[in-house]
């Protein structure tokens, strides 16, 4: 299955909602007015020929991320790309483990994009605490931890020893708008 | 599939466990001893026309809600009525997803009853931080956002902008007792 | 089914990484100098009859645990003994709830055995604090709070009131590896 391309505007709300697999409206943190100058973390970022997608919008009555002391809890994100949702199937059925983990890379790049608008600079991420990965997957597949592998790849590749997380990868039954898989973080903020 | 409505012994017993989904034993709070007059929190529940449930008892080695430091983590809840379980089957197939939704706003009612119990006034919530939506579903099912909604609509009915949650709203494969929706929190307290 | 006893050395690295359900490396924290001396909680896990298995060594871009402030986030862990993975299969087709519960209280031994890695001493557990049991059952299996008490009772017979814990034990699609229980941790130390 390819990346579905579809342009309805109700298509484009979905994704914009999916991309927090259920979960919008981050605030601003209080370093969110520094303004264009990118980060180390951006600047890594950018090394590695990515950019961060626009950080979803509010639309429900819940947010992309909180913030309660040194933690951020981000709400479990999806494989959005352009605003639009990519990946929806089911791994061991329409994908295969290898589509699975450019998958979850895709979903990380939209948690990373909720976090840095809900504190501002992702520099001040001083730990990737917990990941939890949710792939949506046959009865039968058992390849979770190497479609993951997609989002912790990167999230070393970007943040280096700070980005050696704790971790669950696991089945679901399905996930929302059947998309492939769902990522949900914790982060330790200074 | 409408609610169930058994009263034998078993089914009761089993309806107090399944309120934590799995988890009992909330100890009192340091404002426990308050007594009955209703804090602002407990007055907007009463507002909507909700009461909560009892909070349910001890049965096993796992508690209703832990506090550690300024974060209460509140175990998984299930749809209990009354003192029984009710939503028993799964969405997409014994439930539609109204049906679903209305679950899920009765878990919630679970969940805050025993928070308060844990803390022993609702009034100390600074915010809620994150809800993980667990919906027992067919594995072609997907609106587990829309199912979900019923919890974060009433957090924010009942606690306004410290009730908006990072959350993720996802399937299961199954569920304890077959309870259509389980719920778990943390939430920020003062 | 009976427990895999395969010896390829492909199987055995499976069971270091399964033995975090997916998740290595853990740091030494603060007293893992302390060397051998046991203490009370080690004491209690000999009085059990058991013994810590050996903590995963590192194998991918995660880690067994991340402390953060006071709270020890354990990735989520597998039925791994003597190196080898176990209990692979379904609750409610490959295995008995009685199965699962041993499953899941070899499951918790792993747990133990990384978080002790990760904080040194396991007398530095304030209070486990919140426990996610992963069932890899049938759609139809609805006893996953039976099996994750073969964790929380041993949880209990080692810490006592401190191994009092929130929890939601819940049914997965699948699991990696195919085994039939996993669990992640959340611990307050001090």
């Amino acid at each position: 299955m390819a990346r579905v391309r579809r342009t309805a505007r109700k298509e484009a709300a979905a994704g914009r909602a999916a991309a927090r697999g259920a979960g919008p409206a981050p605030r601003r943190g209080r370093n969110a007015a520094r303004g264009g100058s990118a980060g180390q973390v951006e600047r890594a970022i950018a090394g590695l020929g990515l950019t961060l997608p626009p950080a979803p919008a509010a639309v429900a009555n819940y947010v992309g991320a909180v913030v309660a002391g040194n933690l951020v809890f981000v709400s479990g994100h999806g494989p959005v790309k352009d605003g639009q949702l990519t990946y929806r199937g089911k791994l061991g059925r329409e994908f295969t483990t290898a589509q699975g983990y450019e998958a979850a890379r895709l979903v990380m790049l939209n948690c990373l994009a909720t976090l840095k608008a809900a504190i501002g600079d992702l520099d001040r991420v001083r730990r990737v605490v917990k990941l939890l990965g949710m792939v949506n997957g046959t009865p039968e597949f058992t390849e979770q931890p190497q479609v993951i592998n997609g989002a912790s790849d990167l999230l070393v590749s970007i943040f280096g020893d700070r980005g050696r997380h704790a971790r669950s990868a696991v089945g679901m039954g399905s996930l929302p708008f059947n998309i492939a898989v769902e990522i949900e973080l914790v982060v330790e903020i200074r």
